[in-house]
Formats: structure tokens, C-alpha cells, sequence
């Protein structure tokens, strides 16, 4: 049998997920648990719970021999020797986690990439923006991050941080930003910042006055539902969402965007503010082109992407 | 003798330049004349304007062989066919550039790009951004241009405008720019922009009350001499540009920005607001490091980066 499937990961702070991906980017086994996230759990406790997910799913699947191992991993991170600090993993903190996985696989490529970065690589390769040169893969969710496609290839930056999207200025003088700034995407188009927006202006989650854990899923459901703070919350974010990909498409040259995460599932309440707002800032010819779609992958975007590190290298991988 | 001489060739509203690169980058020959732009000279005429000079030069230069030709022209154009359509040349209306200069050389590679390009690739090639593998050259002028280098290479993106950077937008209820948007670097920091946002605050350029050709250059020798509002002026340049770095950096994790063109010689007028801008709004990490360094290269920067279009073209050139 040849070493046809890259063995794929996502470790998020909800869940840690694997995938066997073939190498026309098909899902041929899948499999996820919990991450084990609760106060007091160690960094090597996280490590056994990923490692027997790997070993179930290769097991299961008949220990086929693999190509390689793709990881997307949130940030920060070393790039690309891959020692992993997860924002919202705080038991990792510098972990080793490409020392760790070459280990448990030696010989293979092992290959790890900020999390957002692998979703917009899964869109590029097998999504919306399969067959484009230049590409901006976005994720609107708790956080607002990206990966950049240009000329074909995906572009990583001085440390592999490109496609930090989220903090673009839409908003010189708006809300301050947790990276310290003020007026970012991100500050303003992430879930929790509409919410909190949202409660300024007198919204209330559907019976939960004091509601203090409501997302923006419900923010946008019950935007849905007509409900006018939460309606202008979308616009918000639509229009934020729209000056940033105005400023990212005059200055990438970019022919296709694709949006993907919780929020974007909002529709129209979102992606009508963000086509007026886009329209109104994008002006040059070239930048009246680009398109700005819905992410076609869903969930299974990131590990998509994460096997494309290995199954695309000369597209995606350009690190040692 | 070895073809080892790239003809560079730089073509703006005000001159036509052109010179011998050799590959180590040195100019070793140059010659220019004022770009025949009165208003009734045809497309033909410059044409030949342009023919004479290049012919003066490579005699003059006792006609060595020629590896090439690269050429930097104010756009748009089409890329990489270059029909070159420049703002400031009416002459010139899809005027096929690099078709006549392929009659004019058979046989010898053609390449034409964006001036601002040409530009960032002449300081990333031999000047500020040389040695960094991610870097934005900018030309803050009448108009605010660049170019971008990411993981070693020019990006080009779809229709070769990447480094549009003079359209993003830096506040979003800001000015009206040319291009039809709103709030755009280049409404504000563009010379002109500049000049007209002085003269509504007051600003009277020395001894010329009526004055309505007054240039960048005056209002930062007017600031240099202390005046308050010719201050003020390059104070707000100075942070809007500040902004658009911040975002450029986040979204392409910078190394250097180098910055060119006739205002960037008011030094710390504009420098010490540009810097305070960007270290309140480039606030992660990785963008922190990031540098910003005036040019290096001064006027021969878009010849030299032409001629690296040939000599470098692993890294600027991957067009037909």
C-alpha cells in the first residue's frame, strides 16, 4: 500500500480533531474528542489525550502508512519549529509540539501551521477559492484571523504570521483591541465584541436577562428574528468586515475571499453590510473584481488544509 | 563582451530616465530628458522622445550587448502585457509599451511594471529592504504607491496592482480619494491632499498668497521653518501612514518598510508621528519588530529595480 494519507489534526480549545486526507484533499476517516482544557490539567495530560485520538483513528482506519503528519495548532507559535503557546490552551505553553509529533513519527514530514492559516490553505486547495491565485481565507468566530494566498502560493510572512486580518485598523479611533491596539477588525467583529456592543445598546438574550455567556451565534439568530440592536450589531460587523477587506484587496491584489466561522453562517445580515461597505472602499478597477464568498469546507476546513502541507507542499510549505 | 547590461527605463509624467545596470546593480551609465507632455503630443512623438534616448544612451555606452529590458511605468497598465495607460501621460491610451520595445530588442526579454514596483524592488534588491525577505516599498509623492516582497519574492497578485497600499483605507469617514472611496492613504498623504488640507486650515505658502501650485516639498520646508499648520499637516500624514503600515504589517508580517518619494525627505516631521501611529496600532508581537526606514536608493531606485526584473528574476519576475 503507498504511503497515500497524510494524517491530519486540529487542536482547538474546544476539541482536539484528527482526519486521514487523501491526496485529493477527501476525508477518508475522521474522529474528535473534547480537549482536555479544565484549570489544572498539564501540558503532558493534553499530549496523552491527542496522542490516543491519533493512534484510535490510524488504528481504526488499518494503520495505513502515511505520507506525512499536517497540523493546524492555534497561536501564538515559533514558526515553523512549531513550539505551541494556544491562546486558549493555557496548558501548553511553549510546547514542542512538531519534536513531539516528529518523534511519535519518525521519517515523516511533520508540518504545523497556525490554525486559521490551515482553513484558508483547506478553502484555497478544495474550497472557494479552489482555482485562484490570490486568495484571502478569513475566519470570523471568537476571533478574527486569516491565511493569504498570493501569486499561487501561501504566503507566511517574516515568522509565519501572515494573514493576521483581524488587526487591520477599519477604526482608528474605535474600540481597544486585546493586542493592545485600537480599532481592529477583530475588536470590533469578533463574537464577543458584538455582544458586548450589543448589550451597550440595551440588548438581551431571549430569556436570559442576565445572559452573560451569550454568543454570537444567538446574536445573529436573534438578528434573525428582527431584532433591531442585534440587526445593527450584524451591520457593524458587516461594515468592519468590508473596510478590511477593501484595504486587504488594494493592497494583495486579491481575486477571492472567502469567509468562514461562526458568524459567517449569519447570511445575509452580515454579508450585505460587508458587500456595501466593500463596495464603497474598493474603488480601483482591480479591486472591483475581487469576490467575497461564503467558506464552502465547514468544519472540515482546517484539517483539509493541514493535510495540503504535505499533499501540496510546493504550494503551501515553504519552511524546512 | 558578454550581454551582462540590463537597459532600465523609467518613464514618469515630468521625465523619461533610462540606464546601463549591470548585474551587481550599479548604474553604469544614465541619461534623461523631460517627457515631451505638453497637451496635442500624440503617442507617436514620445514615442520617439523615447526611442532618441535610449538609442543616445547605449551608443554612448559603446553599444554593448544587452541582457534585457526592464522598464518602470506609471499605471495602470495592463500586466504583463503592458499597455500602459498612465494618470499622468494623456499621450498614452492602451499604448502597447512592451510590444514595441520587443520590435525595438528581438530576441531579449521585456519586462514593464508598476513604477512604485519597480521602485520597492530596486530598495529591496540593493537598498533599505536588502537581506529581509518581507518587505513594503512605498513612494509618498503626489500619489502614494508601493510594491511588496513576501517570502523572498514580488508579489504580483491578479493583475500585477499588489502594493496598492495608497488604497488602504485609514479612516474610513476620511476624505474622498480619486479613486471614489473614502478615507484612503492617499487622500491624506498625498502630497496634494496634504497641501489642500493646509491651505483650509490657513496655510499661506512664503510670499505667494494666491499660490495654487504649491507642492508637499514647500509645506515641509514651511513645517521645517516652524510654521504651525504646515506642522500640523505632516503630523496627520505622518499618522495615517502610521495606520496603513499597522495593517499592512499585520495582514503580510513585515520586516522593513521603506519609504520613498519627494515627501519622505521631511524626516522626522513625518517620521516622528509616523512612528507614534504605528507603535499605537502595531501592537502584536510579531508586527512590533517590524522596522520602518526611509529609502536608500533616492531617484535611481526605479531604474535599478527595472533592471532587476531581468537580472533577479527568480524573485521579480514571474509573468510570461
Amino acid at each position: 500500500m503507498r504511503p497515500s494519507h497524510v494524517l491530519a489534526v486540529d487542536i482547538g480549545g474546544t476539541k482536539l480533531a484528527a482526519a486521514l486526507v487523501d491526496p485529493e484533499g477527501r476525508v477518508t476517516a475522521q474522529d474528535r474528542v473534547p480537549t482536555p482544557n479544565e484549570p489544572g490539567v498539564g501540558g503532558e495530560e493534553l499530549w496523552q489525550a491527542l496522542d490516543a485520538l491519533l493512534a484510535k483513528l490510524v488504528a481504526g482506519a488499518g494503520d495505513p502508512p502515511l505520507a506525512g503528519v499536517g497540523v493546524g495548532c492555534g497561536g501564538p507559535m515559533t514558526w515553523p519549529a512549531a513550539e505551541v503557546s494556544p491562546l486558549n490552551i493555557p496548558a501548553w505553553r511553549g510546547f514542542p509540539l512538531r519534536e513531539r509529533l516528529r518523534a511519535r513519527h519518525p521519517g515523516l514530514p511533520v508540518r504545523i501551521h497556525n490554525d486559521a492559516i490551515c482553513v484558508a490553505v483547506g478553502e484555497h486547495w478544495r474550497g472557494a477559492g479552489r482555482g485562484h491565485g490570490n486568495v484571502l481565507g478569513m475566519v470570523v468566530s471568537t476571533g478574527v484571523g486569516g491565511g493569504l494566498i498570493l501569486d499561487g502560493r501561501l504566503v507566511n510572512g517574516a515568522s509565519g504570521n501572515a494573514g493576521h486580518i483581524g488587526h487591520v485598523v477599519v477604526d482608528p479611533g474605535g474600540p481597544p483591541c486585546a493586542c493592545g491596539g485600537r480599532g481592529c477588525l477583530e475588536a470590533i467583529a469578533r463574537g464577543p465584541g458584538l455582544v458586548a456592543w450589543a448589550r451597550e445598546q440595551g440588548w438581551r438574550p431571549d430569556g436570559r436577562p442576565g445572559g452573560s455567556d451569550a454568543t454570537g451565534v444567538e446574536l445573529a439568530a436573534d438578528a434573525r428574528r428582527g431584532d433591531p440592536v442585534a440587526g445593527a450589531a450584524m451591520r457593524r460587523a458587516g461594515r468592519a468586515l468590508g473596510i478590511a477587506i477593501a484595504s486587504a484587496t488594494h493592497l494583495c491584489d486579491l481575486e477571492v475571499v472567502a469567509i468562514g466561522g461562526g458568524l459567517s453562517q449569519a447570511g445575509a445580515l452580515l454579508f450585505d453590510p460587508l458587500g456595501e461597505a466593500l463596495r464603497a472602499h474598493a474603488r480601483m478597477d482591480f479591486a472591483r473584481r475581487a469576490r467575497v464568498v461564503p467558506a464552502a469546507l465547514g468544519q472540515t476546513a482546517g484539517l483539509v488544509g493541514a493535510a495540503a502541507l504535505v499533499h501540496a507542499q510546493d504550494r503551501y510549505w515553504s519552511a524546512g
